[in-house]
């Protein structure tokens, strides 16, 4: 433990939010000062809750995140935001305008914004997160809301670190996109039918509704939680109240049942597995000798990416060329 | 090499394409076997056409490769066909009924048709496929169509493995899905608009133009191949010969710019780090002692997922309970 990374930990503690964002950076970096100061406050328990917002593009997750703010902020909790940016050329850069929108909220001392983004070809994101969500909690945050872009692996596993997941739906997109709906119905705790005063939003419930109650019986036999659906117009405020009121459900249900305990058993063995798979090919790679050369090797086509990949995994040197 | 993997070599080599399915699920299961059927055909050089095609879900992917494998059987080529089956639970599986479709050439000797899927946590959806890539082409077929279904880093890295990429549109999907596209775009050799008979074909089309003009500008000082834009109705095979008009000639244009080769170095590199990506994890807990035991103290909350991690990760035992 660096005496740098000791320093960090303990402005970070005192509620430095400077400190906390330079410590987040380095996680983002793979910086080792990042993992140090993890460690540092890794013994505490968790207290913070975490809310996880994710659903499709479009459906205004961002607009209900800063809804969301400010109803906390109203409830006297202090909030943390961390955005996940799209790490798939395939999602729409554009969309993050959207959360310009959230940034009134900076000046507010009870509010911490970060958006948090893969660096490099070996991912990192889930780890990043998890690493972060610990660290704003440490930071003595109330509420930490993970807001999640797009779809895919990366996405799957930061979902996972929330306690409560809201997914937000929205009236009127295509059969395909309630093709992804259907799926992001495994993950959901609360349902949120945003933008619900457009014309559709009658017929979209419905459909949601009966969705529910599919799911609802492939979840016959575990512990008994029906995901409510709360309707909100998140550019007004509207139901937003209601939306964390359900989440407060959920949090006393996670408690009650003892499923709170079952999913964090689940969440770390999750996490686990995450800091394997992201920071597995960075440390074989670091032991790996020559790599510049076997890149150039590979690029002529001297070597095939096979045999040099085997080298580095065998954890010896490269192939001779 | 044991002398199995080096009789299914030349069994696949033979054009038995019972030693080609089998070898293929060896690679998608991590079989040891998979490795070695590989490394005794990877000498020799590329001589198949890898087209991939991919586009959003609902744009009639399944459909259009089947026209295609029609159209390529008409001009005398054997076709291989690699469907990338989704991995995320995000995905929706009711989509995979489109390909029964392509069942009908399984009686055809011309014609390979194979869906690969990833197994267990850590992926290896990539290099398994690129692997089969290798071994279709290795069993003489002419072309390898490779198809992904949905988005994400796994689809991406199979993306990488084509020599001309077909992007499917189709009209009148939402704006939130015109996003994803719009990302796309950086993949796209060729666009096939799909469902052309629609109405709105003719403002799809409109958009999709303005979106190519854009992407031309960007792709600025790249040697020189503006994306052609074929309208097609698969289910009628309309459009279907221009679309591979086109395709063939994307792959004149590799050849004959330099583009090809530069490509082929791209390739490689990117392969090399999917392996790495895909196996590292793997391999490292391979290594790891007592995983059982750690798993259970993780999920008792006796130890933290970063401890664990490291323990793994630095490649020694695990820490002490």
């Amino acid at each position: 433990m660096s005496e740098r990374a000791r320093d960090a930990a303990a402005r970070l503690r005192a509620g430095d939010t400077a400190a906390l964002a330079r410590a987040i950076r380095w996680l983002e970096d793979g910086d080792a000062l990042g993992a140090s100061v993890l460690r540092e406050v890794a013994g505490a328990p968790e207290r913070a809750w975490r809310i996880g917002v994710t659903g499709p593009a479009g459906a205004g997750k961002s607009t209900l995140v800063d809804a969301l703010i400010t109803e906390l902020r109203r409830r006297g909790q202090r909030v943390g935001v961390l955005a996940v940016d799209p790490s798939s050329p395939f999602s729409g850069g554009a969309l993050l305008g959207d959360r310009l929108r959230m940034q009134r909220h900076t000046l507010d001392p009870g509010v911490f914004i970060r958006s948090m983004a893969t660096r490099g070809r070996m991912g990192g994101l889930a780890s990043a997160t998890h690493g972060a969500a610990i660290l704003v909690d440490a930071a003595g945050f109330d509420v930490v809301l993970i807001e999640t872009v797009g779809v895919g692996q990366d996405e799957l596993d930061v979902a996972e670190l929330a306690h409560t997941t809201v997914v937000v739906s929205v009236p009127g997109l295509g059969d395909e996109v309630q093709a992804l709906k259907a799926g992001l119905f495994e993950v959901a705790d609360v349902h949120a039918l945003n933008k619900a005063d457009l014309p559709g939003a009658d017929s979209a419930e419905r459909n949601l509704r009966a969705l529910l109650d599919l799911e609802t019986q492939r979840r016959e036999g575990e512990p008994r939680w029906a995901p409510p659906l709360v309707r909100t117009v998140a550019a007004r405020g509207d139901g937003v109240p209601a939306l964390l009121d359900a989440c407060d459900a959920h949090r006393v249900h996670l408690a009650a049942s003892g499923e709170g305990e079952r999913r964090a058993a689940t969440r770390a063995e999750q996490l686990f597995y995450a800091l394997l798979r992201e920071q597995a090919p960075q440390r074989l790679l670091a032991r790996a000798t020559d790599l510049d050369r076997t890149i150039a090797a590979l690029r002529a086509g001297e070597i095939d990416a096979f045999a040099a990949a085997e080298a580095v995994l065998a954890g010896g040197g490269l192939p001779a060329l």
